[in-house]
């Protein structure tokens, strides 16, 4: 058998423990699929957290990144530092000093992806990042490899389990968004400062990197439209239900005429759909593409050991390509570099979808008359529609609508003019709707 | 641009012919990925069906298997003739010859890829069968690359289409078994002859691959226990229904500590599971390991796109590995040769498992009572019972019990001593039942 491949990691908080942890745990596993041992020489860590599962004894410990970096002796770096600053600067060290990397960092990817991969492209190494989509899911693999053949069309995924936690319980309990997320806190399921997951910024880095590997597209985090789960009020979790629908937060990819669609929204899907059957904190992407059809991957899209699954299926991949000439390898996005096609992104005002309307409205007759009136006139036609009887003594009803599909701008301009009728009162609530293939 | 790979192509009926057409159709989003062409340069037809959507012109055609196997122009051969005799001969003489193959032929790697593998280790070509389980979704690649830091503890797949739509049907319809098959039968989702489907044994080819690659243990066919769905009635259904349960056809494999499980059977299991709710013709694989945990695979089981798109995927995957030290290959069965491990099968009566028991008893005082007392005897506890008031004028009531787990020898046991119990009419049905985790 050949000599162990030498790993680095950088950062041994959650993931990197559950990393040397499966590699420990595993190793015998692991060998008998790579023919080789893959083992942890160094690590850096700022502090130790000695309850993990796993010992350090042969590993040596340092606080300094550049003594991995820098270390002629590793041959694949493991970055979990996070951020974007370090992380780059380290990645691109590392790769500048013939290094493979392996890395969780949806972030650094979606942001910095394109230069770390000509940089790796350039020297001729691998940069693996299956851990930064879904967690232990092996969704890049199966876009990337599996799905080869086909002409990706769309991919549609709950990419991130805070959002889908705080949205199944919120359905289950019938309870507001903050006390679901004060519960999520709690539960360690939420940061303390959450807004990256539910203001939807994790879930467009992972979309930004899903689309690339899907259309053959450079990553272009900035033009991700984004919208989290803050707004979604229990009373819209009810009518969902009464429809026949879910509220998922969805991240959404999708070839056009106009170009490409990159999203990041809650969205109104049918009951039936698997997709709506994925619960609390699991992960699920769906594909469709043109061979192959329909097709969805589910998992856990976080936690030390299911991340750790993907990085060592990373680090398995990385060692079994070692000696192949780059290449021959599979390209970092998919496609080969010279092959990237910079489709245009297509505005957010300018997607075509179905929607989910609520409105407050005087029990006046002739209001809803109004409203129909001025959705018809921006031809919007409606699918269903369901008026409540004012509650206890109320002079308000609320009136919710399914709407057919219909470019953003015009369902906008729609509802500005809906809004400024008299008996109309306050906002009108919009969600997208789509009702998927699988 | 590397110069195009040519493929011959040993059968051009639906599966060949979808294989052509997503080549021919997909070819520039193919080189893109590729970094250079695959192309189909020989096949070899019987009969070619003139109305498929793809072009023979720049194919040479021929009657001749051996003219396509002993080409030394051809560097990968698809082979596609079904059966495991002629299949058996061309794939060795392909690999004799050096070259790659690729099949889609379940029960050609069932039976005989014990065989196949090992001449492609001496020989250091491919043979990739991604096709073979679960049509186009790529299960094979997910369980042996991307689960590759895993010990997987147990594989659970609705892996026959056939079967899955039957069932499906026979619960959405409340029909029987015999006129589901014949409406299956004339939309052309099961063969003249279906026993293949409906009997378990394609179920069985797959699962034998499953194992394999999940366990690391050689392919043991003949080890399968199997049962097919002929027997599944209406009534049965109904209960499932009731009960909060719904039976699927599936390939079950898991790892115990008497050694691998391997069977095939209509199984309960709880209908808020995401295989419960897969329906029709469609696949799903449910794979349970250590570092992961539950993660699912869903899409189309068969046809002549989706399968298509697993032989170009795996036309592209040999494509990469050409130069590749076939040392550094991913092992055909996920692990290095050397490393499989002939774990013991589990024979079926040794199997632990809970059960739903279904009787019919005639309405007497005591038999009940009778019945249970046998259950309890035998170490036998029940989850559940529900008893059915005679219909009409019928002196017997229908009895239908969920038990926890037991070996199943000792269930078999109890089953007999209740069948010989006066009042109890006729024989019991058992339907094994399964939790899964997600």
């Amino acid at each position: 058998m050949l000599n162990p491949v030498k790993v680095g990691i950088l950062g041994l908080g959650t993931v990197g423990g559950g990393t040397v942890h499966v590699l420990q745990q595993n190793a015998e596993e692991i060998a008998r699929r790579a023919g080789r041992g893959i083992i942890v020489t160094h690590a850096c860590a700022k502090e130790l957290n000695k309850t993990h599962p796993y010992t350090t004894d042969d590993i040596v410990l340092t606080e300094q990144l550049t003594d991995l970096v820098n270390n002629p002796e590793i041959e694949i770096i493991v970055e979990l530092l996070g951020g974007t600053t370090i992380a780059r600067d380290m990645t691109l060290q590392a790769i500048a000093n013939g290094k493979h990397v392996v890395t969780a960092n949806k972030a650094l990817i979606a942001k910095h992806g394109n230069e770390i991969f000509a940089a790796a492209q350039d020297k001729g190494v691998m940069v693996a990042f299956e851990a930064a989509v879904g967690g232990g899911i092996p969704i890049i693999k199966a876009v990337r490899e599996g799905l080869a053949a086909n002409e990706v069309e769309m991919v549609t995924g709950i990419i991130n389990g805070t959002c889908n936690f705080i949205l199944t319980e919120m359905r289950d309990k019938g309870s507001d968004f903050a006390d679901v997320l004060a519960e999520a806190q709690r539960l360690g399921y939420a940061e303390r400062d959450p807004t990256f997951d539910i203001e939807g910024v994790d879930a467009a880095h992972k979309l930004t990197i899903l689309a690339s590997i899907a259309f053959g597209i450079p990553l272009q985090f900035d033009k991700v439209y984004m919208e989290g789960i803050t707004k979604i009020t229990p009373e819209d979790v009810q009518y969902a239900n009464e429809l026949g629908y879910r509220i998922k937060h969805l991240g959404i990819t999708k070839r056009t005429k106009k170009g490409i669609e990159l999203r990041v929204h809650p969205t109104f899907i049918p009951n039936k759909r698997l997709l709506a059957n994925v619960e609390g904190v699991m992960n699920a992407v769906l594909v469709e593409s043109d061979a192959l059809g329909a097709s969805l991957y589910y998992g856990a899209g976080a936690g030390a050991l299911p991340t750790g699954s993907a990085i060592v299926a990373d680090l398995v991949d990385v060692t079994r390509t070692l000696t192949t000439d780059p290449g021959n390898r599979v390209p970092h996005l998919a496609f080969q570099p010279n092959a990237l096609v910079d489709l245009p992104i297509v505005p957010i005002d300018e997607i075509e979808s179905s929607y989910y309307l609520r409105l407050s409205a005087l029990d006046k007759l002739g209001v809803l008359a109004h409203v129909t009136n001025i959705l018809s006139d921006n031809g919007i036609s409606i699918e269903a529609i369901i008026q409540k009887e004012p509650i206890g003594g109320a002079e308000h009803v609320s009136v919710v609508m399914l709407t057919h599909q219909v470019v953003e701008k015009q369902l906008n301009r729609a509802i500005l003019a809906i809004e400024s009728l008299e008996g109309i009162i306050g906002k009108v609530t919009r969600i997208r709707l789509e009702m998927l293939a699988s």
